[in-house]
């Protein structure tokens, strides 16, 4: 089914990945029906409502929405960011569910950003070998990427992501509202992922991005925007649920990315600043490895800018550093780096492997 | 296929569950043809070979043979006993395969029992968010039981196996030499299980079981024996993975006999002896709850006393802790204790909800 632009968001898209099938709700207000969205769950069941610090406002309006449908809510904040996703976050939360007699029918409710989904995704995941789970994505990045696809997990200082699991939601609710209380940053950051999006679509979703004005822009639209990515990324899921092919297309950005995050530290840049920069890299490779017409990059590269993303990487940033986190990302093989190339929008290419002279070239090019 | 007892089991059993499908290697000897039977992984591969500290002859040996067949060994022990089944451990572990470069197409290796394959499978299931996964249980009862379904996990205070995950392994190899130099409690532990089985699978398994000498027995039909108890528990977990349904027939015995350990201390019973009390329990209530002929019990009590295991509980163990505890067993719900009961060897009733004053007296009859 197609949406014209500002025509109101008001089917849910229906997910099938793998065995699993659910509703992905999209619209404004949504956060306060929850409980009447989320029917399968009997009334009695428990719910452990996981948010962050920062989300008080939607997490109370979220627990007072289930418990008008009855269900019986253990509320549990973490600290905002990344440090929040550590096995030992995961022993609190479980422990603080078991406390509270959460059982194998009951539920979490992850309510927040990635950092949030993440975690808590993974707890529903493992505590008492899986538990139900619906996803609230309260970001524009969790909502076109991070909710969606069934990944999970937690940071060890190795590495981000190092412990999870794939665990599929039976629901995912997205209110429009919460983006409004969104800082502009961290719109911005979920506009990165956007952006990728456009890059492995195809023209038509490429051109609708570039010509998308500064963020948030009208809201239907970006709820229909919002959408179009959701669906990109739920027909790659579906081919690959486990990320062994195709899945692999969405990390595009995510090597050069992932390099200069672990390189800079994780507060010098955020994940989405970071996929710009890797992205611009990515393009920058793909014109050498796979015969993308360099215009693509400089069209990306207004699109990013427009968005206060950056262009250019911090010079303070060694090349070096980057390019050994690179070797240790989780995606790389003993063959090579793997990255993610196009050969023009929705031309997707795997198993990109350029030498390393040209990726060097690719991140001192970030520079100017 | 069946074997005559006494004949050599040479063939190894396919298992498939769900979209998993392996093969469980059963012999004497298996240990040092490890590498060449995991014909599957590629030489350069990583291990991660995970095993206790009482272990270090076994683990040396499995070492030196996937050494030969061109795999890099990461070595990693643990203490034994369920004290090392926590998220601490499996971060530790988690670590130390990424310092050493462990990758998602790479492997873990648990070897030992059920705790080192609890442990050693959860990280498994969740290093990188699932790698490959090879069990080689070294104890009766993880041969018959802990190694083979998939279910790995750690504990919390709140309850055993509170963390975890289901996860397939892509092969288990059993080497029946290690069965030998096992304490002879260990081997009693393990035939609690195979007692189980007997009961569930019906009245010639029962009568096999009951026809056992004191163990070890001759080693062939043991190998058979323990073969009969794999396929019943295969044939049973390959209707419900998950866990939602037939699978609970599995904990016959267990709701009690988790109850004693739980409120004895892990200490004073082992997980084998608490369940031969749990047996003995449950058959009294399925006399009530499914008619069963009491000589059932009679004859089960004698096999159980056969073997060195325990027939009357400890005074020191109070029924009301005992009680409290299985309510809180992940198996209970809110409807009830959702025991398991045999109308007759084989006759598998689920959803036994007993009343209260028929638990407490089933327990009090066990201390006579």
């Amino acid at each position: 089914m197609t949406h014209e632009a500002g025509a109101p968001v008001a089917e849910p898209i229906r997910a099938r990945i793998g065995a699993a099938e659910f509703d992905i709700h999209l619209g404004a207000g949504l956060l306060n029906t929850l409980g009447e969205l989320w029917a399968p769950l009997a009334a009695g069941s428990k719910v452990l409502l996981v948010s962050d610090t920062n989300l008080a406002a939607h997490a109370a309006r979220a627990a007072g929405a289930l418990e008008r449908a009855g269900l019986a809510v253990i509320p549990a904040t973490v600290a905002p960011g990344e440090t929040s996703k550590t096995l030992a976050e995961v022993e609190r939360l479980s422990r603080l569910a078991a406390a509270a007699g959460l059982r194998r029918a009951d539920a979490v409710v992850a309510l927040g950003g990635g950092v949030v989904g993440d975690l808590a995704g993974f707890v529903a995941a493992s505590y008492q070998r899986g538990v139900r789970l619906v996803h609230v994505p309260t970001t524009l990045l969790a909502m076109v990427d991070s909710a969606i696809g069934g990944k999970t997990g937690v940071d060890i200082p190795e590495g981000k992501n190092y412990v999870g699991a794939i665990w599929q939601p039976e629901m995912v609710v997205m209110d429009m509202e919460t983006l409004r209380t969104l800082p502009a940053r961290e719109l911005s950051c979920g506009f990165a992922e956007v952006i990728k999006y456009g890059l492995l679509d195809g023209t038509p979703l490429f051109e609708r991005v570039e010509a998308w004005p500064e963020l948030p822009g009208p809201g239907d639209e970006l709820a229909e925007l919002i959408r179009l990515c959701i669906e990109h990324k739920l027909r790659v899921v579906a081919a690959d649920e486990r990320d062994l092919g195709i899945r692999a297309s969405l990390n595009l950005g995510h090597t050069v990315g992932h390099g200069i995050e672990a390189a800079a530290g994780y507060d010098r840049y955020r994940h989405g600043e970071a996929i710009s920069l890797g992205l611009l890299a990515a393009l920058r490779i793909a014109e050498r490895e796979c015969g993308l017409d360099p215009a693509w990059r400089e069209r990306t590269r207004t699109v990013i800018a427009r968005h206060h993303l950056p262009v250019t990487l911090d010079p303070a940033v060694p090349t070096d550093a980057i390019v050994a986190a690179m070797g240790r990302d989780k995606k790389a093989s003993a063959g090579g780096l793997n990255m993610v190339g196009v050969g023009a929008p929705g031309d997707v290419r795997l198993g990109v492997n350029p030498d390393p002279g040209d990726v060097v070239a690719a991140i001192e090019e970030l520079r100017q």
